[in-house]
């Protein structure tokens, strides 16, 4: 594999965006705040047309929390093909539909046009790397590249390869864009981010089953609790500072039994028609008439607030 | 019972504050800020020897956050014995020990001293209110008010009890203090916010366990992802936003199958030697040489500039 960093500071700053939707829209977004021009495709007519007007949303936001700020922004261009969008690039940012045989033709495609040495990285949510990279003829520029949710906001990347090399360079491009990126040891269906919020979800439901508390009330209690602290501290760093002056060592050796009894105290749900019934009657006495595009509006100017609080350079 | 809201009103705005180690003192804090007289006790010299300055150092933090501002500081007052610390308040915040017999040993001398009247609200975390209630004269005073770590900067108290006056009553109190309300529809060990932060913290143990990812690498997927998120909405209502304009009902029905696949996918760990060793390891690599005391201090900065900005009224 050739020094990927070397062919960014030389090649034209294109990169491609694959699937547009709302992750890759997002995507887009963040690359053309940063300087990057932008080559798009998607399938549906009606994405393309849209596109343009989305993206604009999304750079407004991340000019108003000055992210990319004294960059001049890069071109959005719309492609017919996926050949156009991914010549001359080089990253390819694939948000497809989370199917593998959806994403091992678009793959396919993309192979026939772009450089071996383009990096494609997949934004795949549930899929992972070894089930993807079966048929790509170079699968060492292929990484599993997961952003949370909206990605132009999220600092998160959960990054998964097999060339050391490959997941460098992805670590110094989305360093560049501002992310924080995290590396696998061994490939996890979920990454990391997924699997600890399905683990927190299951309780989540199972004490809504249980009738412990409504919905809204063990999203207040996350909210305002763990994950207000989890924003700043780590889960195993938490425990850290739950053990005292003894830290983690002391945390494991007095309650760590502890632990285990509420473990084994944890429920196993089933999404029932019962308990759907109930987490939807829930979930919309929360939302108590707000629409998503409301919900979603609050959701990115809170974490737009917390984002600039929290990583402003100490005074 | 009689009416907790006027009897506020009228009696000197005293409180107790029983046992004064990190969650009593910082009750304490919160109290005085808001310009509360805190009567305190606690059955070590040390303790009780150290506690003014402790106390201070809170209500400096509280200060910089502008937190009870404009009121005028009450009074604390180190009492030799409990039946002092709880004689004439109108509200006792008990932080002993997690026994159920050294609770109930305290509560037996509160009730020789306390009028019938004053609320007795537990911080504990891991009892429930059915196990320490059993042996009080006047059960109905009793509530278990769950703070998170540290409660003078963390908003959250989560309530159980079984007088809804005691209850309401307690939710105006603590909203006074700026504090975030929930209540438990039915008692459970660890209340809410434990319970999910438990079924988190497994699955990141598990992760460690199976060698997908190293601690440091997990607790900042988690910050920079749905920790950051759990900030600013919950998980029921994140499950709603990530359903698209067909909200949670579009997912439970789409993906409520492979989350239901996901949740049998998460691991069951034990605590076994090796694994507590690896946990200490990773969080020793992850601390980088910063004490416990360093460490708090961060998190302590971290939160009070999330939260000044999260709550911060819109512009």
């Amino acid at each position: 594999m050739i020094a990927h960093a070397a062919q960014y500071n030389l090649l034209p700053k294109s990169v491609a965006v694959v699937g547009c939707g709302l992750i890759g829209a997002s995507w887009s977004g963040l690359f053309l705040s940063h300087g990057f021009n932008v080559k798009t495709w998607d399938p549906s007519a009606e994405i393309r047309a849209d596109l343009a007007a989305r993206v604009q949303g999304i750079c407004a936001q991340l000019a108003e929390m000055k992210s990319g700020e004294g960059l001049s922004r890069g071109t959005l261009v719309v492609e017919p093909s996926i050949a156009g969008a991914v010549r001359d690039v080089f990253w390819i940012q694939e948000n497809a539909p989370e199917s593998v045989p959806v994403k091992q033709a678009i793959y396919a495609e993309i192979e026939t046009a772009a450089s071996p040495e383009t990096i494609i990285a997949s934004s795949t949510s549930s899929l992972i790397w070894s089930e993807l990279a079966t048929q790509l003829r170079y699968p060492q520029r292929f990484i599993t590249a997961h952003p949370f949710n909206p990605p132009h906001l999220m600092p998160l990347v959960e990054l998964y390869g097999n060339d050391p090399a490959a997941l460098s360079f992805a670590e110094s491009f989305y360093q560049t864009l501002g992310r924080k990126t995290v590396r696998l040891k061994k490939e996890a269906a979920g990454h990391i981010a997924n699997r600890l919020s399905s683990a927190l979800w299951r309780e989540a439901v199972n004490m809504v089953a249980e009738g412990i508390a409504d919905v809204a009330e063990i999203d207040a209690a996350l909210v305002h609790g763990p994950g207000l602290r989890w924003s700043v501290v780590g889960a195993h760093m938490a425990y850290h500072l739950g053990g005292g002056s003894g830290g983690i060592e002391h945390y494991l050796k007095h309650l760590g039994p502890s632990q285990e009894a509420r473990w084994a105290s944890l429920g196993s749900p089933s999404l029932t028609p019962d308990i759907c019934a109930k987490l939807i009657a829930g979930v919309t006495a929360e939302a108590a008439g707000r629409s998503i595009t409301e919900l979603e509006a609050e959701r990115d100017a809170g974490l737009m607030r917390v984002l600039a609080a929290r990583d402003a350079p100490p005074k």
